[in-house]
């Protein structure tokens, strides 16, 4: 066992919502004292770089309850129950861009949370794009804008891009052309 | 107002705690339905890019609950109340890894999971460190390790480093080495 390691002694559900829920945990620290641990759990997400044969990246333009205000995300989505995370990064690509991949590559994977949450996302890069049809979920609004990397840029600089996966995307992209 | 606006009809608390809160909101959306968001509320975090007089990297080691294992990520840890983004960081790095910084430069902020959560972090870039006094809060236990970007590159190969902070970390650091 790490030493490192916490053991859960009582797990208490205090929500369990639509996309998230959420446990108090109480847990036996590293020395023996006990401390609570606020826990998210999340089904999971993919994202996806996808690349247009001009070369630009396809974003949307996205209101976050959250932030409480319009951002610019690369195309991402949660999974679906069981849903493999390929399956689920062409549906999102689909459903919020209208472009098909054929194929897609993995780039990564990250937790974006670890000190309260479980999400992890799936990354991928697409490339080859075709012309299908956007379908958002029924309650999903969004505008789908595509931009050179140099643009792009800017918009971190803006903070019109702001989230962690749009910026590791955007430094992929630099890092690989 | 945006077009994507989400306007928020009513908003319940379902819980307030240590680190976050939750809250349950009924929202309208642009074409007038309704939905409900899952709205988990953050006080921000800062995380550091610490880089020692040898060029290598101080990381941390710490179990997370959230995730049931251990992972290897930067110094982070989220603001106090009413703290400057800048102090927290400067103090993080000190109470994690025992490295005082003189000056910190800024390098991006950005949020982590914008579908649920409003958590941002403020991500700074440190060199030059002196050594201090390491002294973690009384429920924080971690190691730390010094390790060149290679090194790190390994790690997030082997999914001992697996998180968004950390990941675009070393892209920062491969893009401007």
């Amino acid at each position: 066992m790490d030493h490192l390691f916490e053991k859960t002694t009582k797990s208490t559900e205090i929500y369990k919502g639509k996309i998230i829920d959420l446990h108090l945990e109480e847990v036996e620290l590293p020395n023996g004292k006990t401390s609570t641990r606020e826990i998210v759990t999340h089904p999971g997400a993919v994202a996806v770089v996808p690349i247009t044969k001009e070369g630009k990246i396809v974003l949307v333009r996205q209101y976050r309850k959250a932030l409480k205000k319009v951002i610019v995300e690369i195309p991402a989505g949660k999974l679906d129950e069981n849903e493999e995370p390929e399956k689920a990064a062409k549906r999102e690509l689909e459903e919020e861009t209208g472009y098909l991949a054929k194929e897609l590559k993995f780039l990564a994977s990250f937790y974006t949370s670890p000190g309260f949450a479980d999400e992890i996302i799936y990354l991928y890069a697409a490339d080859k794009l075709e012309k299908g049809y956007a379908n958002t979920d029924e309650d999903e609004f969004l505008d789908v804008l595509e931009v050179t990397i140099e643009e792009a840029e800017v918009m971190v600089k803006e903070e019109l891009i702001h989230d962690a996966k749009t910026m590791y995307a955007i430094q992929y992209l630099k890092l690989t052309k």
